[in-house]
């Protein structure tokens, strides 16, 4: 399921030509949680994961690590319903609104950010 | 006030340690609005940037374009100011909690992302 055979659909050139990517072809997606506004995580995107991301309605990301084709929530369950896409500006960044199914991290928390506040002041 | 003059402080060794940079020896920051929620914008912070953004109360990012610091605000006069700070779970984000003055986006839109949806559907 991670290859892309021919003739699978390609993202909309309009959409694609709107697109910023970095050297390697990606652009960051941070993914929000739609109703209460909270930041889940940051993940990576090429062109084909945002086809996927607005095409079956699941947040599909590009994994740098495995260096596949990730659908959140295809091993843990925690899958993420998407409710909507914006690109930023200048097109290098991707807003993905979803509706997460349980934690949004590996480590169990909500968010990626949960608990990991780093102290403010005069340092 | 782009120079690091020897004798300046350096960021924290406990949180560089935790960062995990890209080549560029940036991480990507999440800009949101404290209260309503809203992502601002995203942009790039080495660790200098870092120790600004939490040492000065005002947020503090690496301008990749123009390769100097740059903290939001200090040309159109809207600042945001910092009021907390998180790295994510791998050490390769940081979210940004703002009090944003007036727009974020420097083409006048309250973030970076409004207006700027893309098509959801069977693509």
């Amino acid at each position: 399921m991670d290859d892309t055979t021919p003739g699978t659909p390609a993202l909309d050139p309009a959409i694609a030509a709107q697109l910023r990517r970095n050297a390697q072809g990606l652009v960051p997606a941070v993914v929000q949680q739609y109703d209460t506004g909270e930041v889940l995580m940051l993940a990576w995107m090429d062109d084909e994961a945002l086809r996927r991301t607005l095409t079956t309605g699941r947040a599909t990301y590009w994994s740098r690590s495995r260096a596949e084709y990730w659908v959140k929530g295809a091993t843990s369950g925690n899958f993420q319903a998407v409710k909507s896409v914006a690109l930023d500006c200048d097109g290098d960044t991707v807003l993905v609104k979803v509706d997460q199914s349980g934690p949004a991290c590996h480590t169990g928390t909500r968010t990626c950010f949960e608990g990991r506040e780093l102290p403010l002041g005069d340092g």
